[in-house]
């Protein structure tokens, strides 16, 4: 048995499972999508992700999925409507609190797994400082994008999209693949301005109040490439290469 | 359609009901729920009451169902495994943020509906100053159990237990009904200590460090009085009451 | 000798009575108390609680009253004048730092004695917060009409009046009784409409901002049939109920 | 009628004085002063100039006497009991709030007199930060004994003692004035060595921990010089130079 | 004339350059940096690459360089002597509260050009959230590493080191070119165990309490193929890239 | 060898001097001074008599200048360009970090030399929170004209000015002294309304928004009697005076 979810589980199977496993905390967000994908997308992808992931371990190794952060840190798409979002400050204190239960519970390793952009600094900048205070912990910090970039990227795709993008091919993809139903085919917003993205990596430009003040379909790339088979297959590459980067933190010493 | 799940909607749709429907934020906790329960008892059964109470609300007023804020003040419990606490600071921090995403893109009720104790103070306190601050949200905060408490404590029980109590028989039964599977009935502790409780209500007293500190079950109340048969009487009570109090609210002018 | 005042003590006398007495904290605040009553009146029957109490106690036991925070959380008064106000999490430290004096000098028990009904939610919620973080302190706190509910409920009264109200015939009896005057008869108002107020134990509702935003009175209920003799009974009976949960304090090993 | 005490006024008093009156918000201190004071010493003699101040200012100019906020900065104090002290930062915070409060309410000028050492940074510093953010408020912040050093060192003295001091003969001094039953005469500490003192005004040198840490009587000057005439004669000093600085706030254009 | 020290011009000089010119927020790091390197190098490095870059940008374009702030968030090196750090919070509030103050003046285009790794996830937050609320200002940020990366990879060198890694090669190359005496070129460690480095981008990895804890020397790399001309290569081809971006910005509508 | 630059000494070297050493932390400010002075000028100076009193502690005194802080609390001076500025909160909390820094690195004694008026309060306060904290170390915490304030007095002048003022006779004298290139001759302002000054010690009065909202000039006295021979007559006194301060601070056992 290697995936098992957190809030499912009685307080003595978490207590005998924590300083051996490793629990995955699922940070995401709601916030809009387009005229034609569900605001819990980047929640719905970034479980879907850490679930197979989890299974892919194989069964040798307990991996522990917690229940997600279903809010972000979104105020860059508040001019849309359904956008539940958290300030930077707050995202932190709330990820450097779960972090201190899990570390409090027994657990010795946790993926902070990543499913929307606008939170990727403040993972990352929580993760050094909780294990900075409590050195105990081992803990990896990412999008899952990010950690399977190379294998995402190899994937022959048609039209001009980039991963992760917003609301574009790559997440609606996924989202074909993950829940059809929920995306509203005939809305798909064809061509359009991109919006802008950063070129240089690691070097953050904003204006005008952040990319997406006055954009006129809140989507970046042209979302009209997305397809469930592509889909599937973004799924699979991903939890792959997340289930790897499991293993390894589990072989560390 | 009455009963809608916020993140499956897109940001249209939401930005379209919002000024006419009732928002439910649920608040819950994962904690233990002593030696039987799953850690996310909280979190299941005050949403299986909130999509209830929208069901049962009738076709004619929308209610969306936000996704829960999983993570409760449960400090108290951290002696046993399986807790993801926030501090209290943090946890009204992160409400007050919710509500106001919810007011700007267009929300004017709301109903904060708590599944955890350990909460009470903190969602009341937090919804008076949300509302000084921003006198055109109407909201309604309370624990479902109190919100519900005529029509729950009129439904004939064996036993003596409270409700809600913890982790006794009414929450075990409101768990044996929505997911039997996740009860171990083997391991439920028969007698032994009650967790001590306020004998005045809004009075509380507080010592060796907390209600759970030594407790040798974690359990408030006999839990072997529970049934599946009174977790569907629960349910359907609390849901009948809170669809009234929505219904309520939606008519205030 | 059981009543003292904390502030006509030494910090020698202090220093040896403090492991084995009982400290009364009060908390209050000053806000508007309808046209007839003085600002200050929440501070001042509190006070007159506590002091009646630590007398009624009797010669055996210590008690301490301290000085009282005159400040609460008041901002739902705010559209009247006369109102001092802390925000709510400026009250909640200000008594958590004070709960930490008190261990620090040597108290083990602490009964927070509330007085204004905004302060509620607050100082159980620090109560809470405080004791889980230092386990060597026992904390009770409430407010006085809560912990004597069913002997002021007992007492025989005309008028259909809660207790306690605000600025009604509960807390204008009370003033006549404690400094008549203070209390400017020929302004107090007759009729005219009820204040809202909860009608279910544990669940808050705000609208407009609060419930005081546009009231015409400032005053929650009838105060014409407030009278001296009335509050002079008032007084007895929460002086009697408070100093046996005083006692209980002491008594608890 | 100069004096007022605001805690006995009403709301509509208040409302109808504010813009033309001068509002003293006294700050003071609860902590140990020696083995013969009272602990609340610095709030005593804070108000009792408070008290003098205003009526000695004359009947053609309202004076309202706020309530002390007895709780000041006095860590330093804390290796003694009896020491009731709040953080730096929650002190500024309160004072601010309480300037927010009296602002809101119509008051244009407001004296806040401090009666306490400990605070004195913090009192200069909130007046500033306050002022700069809501320009239409004129805010006067000392300690009684710093606007009125002149006149006080001018009053013949037997003895090598400063002014205030700590615990020693000035302070002492008032309080026999006062109160005199709550001075301890035969306990007061006849030489020793001093408390160390800023040689150098506006210059802050601190070492092992503050400069109480391990002092054998917690009293910075032989109290041994104090005399109720010589209290009654510092209180007269200090009330006619605070009334004359309130006047001098009233002529303000 | 293109480049302006801030703190060397009026404030009238600046109330004119404002509204036009870009300003530099230099921000970098005191900190360890190795046995034979000075700890202000992070400072030393970035304020030289600002200047060069300035004066590059030619004369029709003002570009102001602010004192920098020479505090980073360097946490991860405290088990070294010669730091002087800042937590991420304090950190992220002065930048933001520096932006503010650069805008008040009228700036509208500010580089925030950082010289410190651990620094860079918390500038680009603090863009984000500072322009979110302040639309007017337009904001890049990032490490001038980062900012310059192809040109600086692009310069032939000998021996495996990183860009910019920590104290290794890349970093005593600006020092050596700089400022050589301030480098114990005797004391260069050589060889020896490198700093773990990730080896995916946009995720971190932090264990054993953040990645500097038990480090033998240090250093990130083999320090001991700097020399001062590829220094001088290094500075001037970050000062060209930097001084495009800069041209870039002002351009923007 | 006596004044070291921190900043350009290794972390080894740092190492081995921090317990017998004595620190200086400049603090100081980035405002507008004037139309004739530079921004930089509380910078410059402060540095200044920090570098000069290092230097005439004399050979077998290691005494440690610090990077200063530039940046102060300087709201008071916003209406005008150029202030860089820090809220009191913030600026406190910076300089807490570095007392904590320079302890963890194992100084025993820092002197913060301070060079800008509106920090006065904050740093001995913060001086007063660090060392109660941690009483380990020993710190003095003062602007450097009221450290040397009877020297700095004892120079004859010409002209009715105050010291330090601001911008006027006593700041462009030393500025003429540093660094005469920096001022404006042409530009010094002739007479005008002076600032108003407090005029009794540690009493803060605030009106108008703080005391530069409208002022014509923003220059506290007569800036026309400055000269460079006057300038470096203050800051050689300035420099005598701490360095005697600094050879006490290291004598203290």
């Amino acid at each position: 048995m290697a995936h098992l979810a957190f809030e499912r589980l009685t307080r003595d199977e978490i207590g005998a499972l924590a300083p051996s496993a490793v629990a995955i905390m699922p940070t995401a967000a709601i916030e809009q999508h387009g005229p034609h994908n569900p605001v819990g997308l980047d929640t719905m992808c970034c479980m879907a992700v850490a679930r197979s992931a989890a299974q892919a371990v194989g069964p040798d190794l307990n991996v522990v999925v917690c229940p997600p952060l279903h809010f972000g840190s979104s105020h860059h798409h508040l001019p849309w409507p359904g956008v539940l979002t958290l300030t930077g400050d707050t995202f932190g204190t709330v990820l450097y609190e779960l972090l201190d239960s899990l570390r409090m519970m027994g657990f010795r390793r946790v993926l902070v797994l990543n499913g929307h952009g606008g939170n990727e600094f403040l993972i990352q900048q929580t993760a050094r400082d909780y294990v900075m205070a409590h050195r105990e912990l081992h803990v990896v910090a990412g999008s899952y994008w990010d950690i399977a970039r190379a294998a995402l990227e190899a994937i022959p795709r048609d039209g001009d999209f980039s991963i992760p993008g917003h609301a574009g091919s790559f997440e609606t993809s996924l989202m074909l693949h993950l829940d059809p139903e929920l995306v509203h085919t005939d809305l798909v917003p064809v061509g359009g301005p991109k919006l802008p993205r950063s070129a240089v990596a690691n070097v953050t430009e904003v204006r005008d109040g952040g990319y997406l003040g006055d954009h006129p379909t809140g989507v970046s790339d042209d979302a009209s490439h997305g397809t469930a088979e592509l889909g599937r297959q973004y799924l699979d590459a991903a939890a792959t290469v997340v289930a790897a980067r499991i293993r390894e933190m589990a072989e560390t010493a």
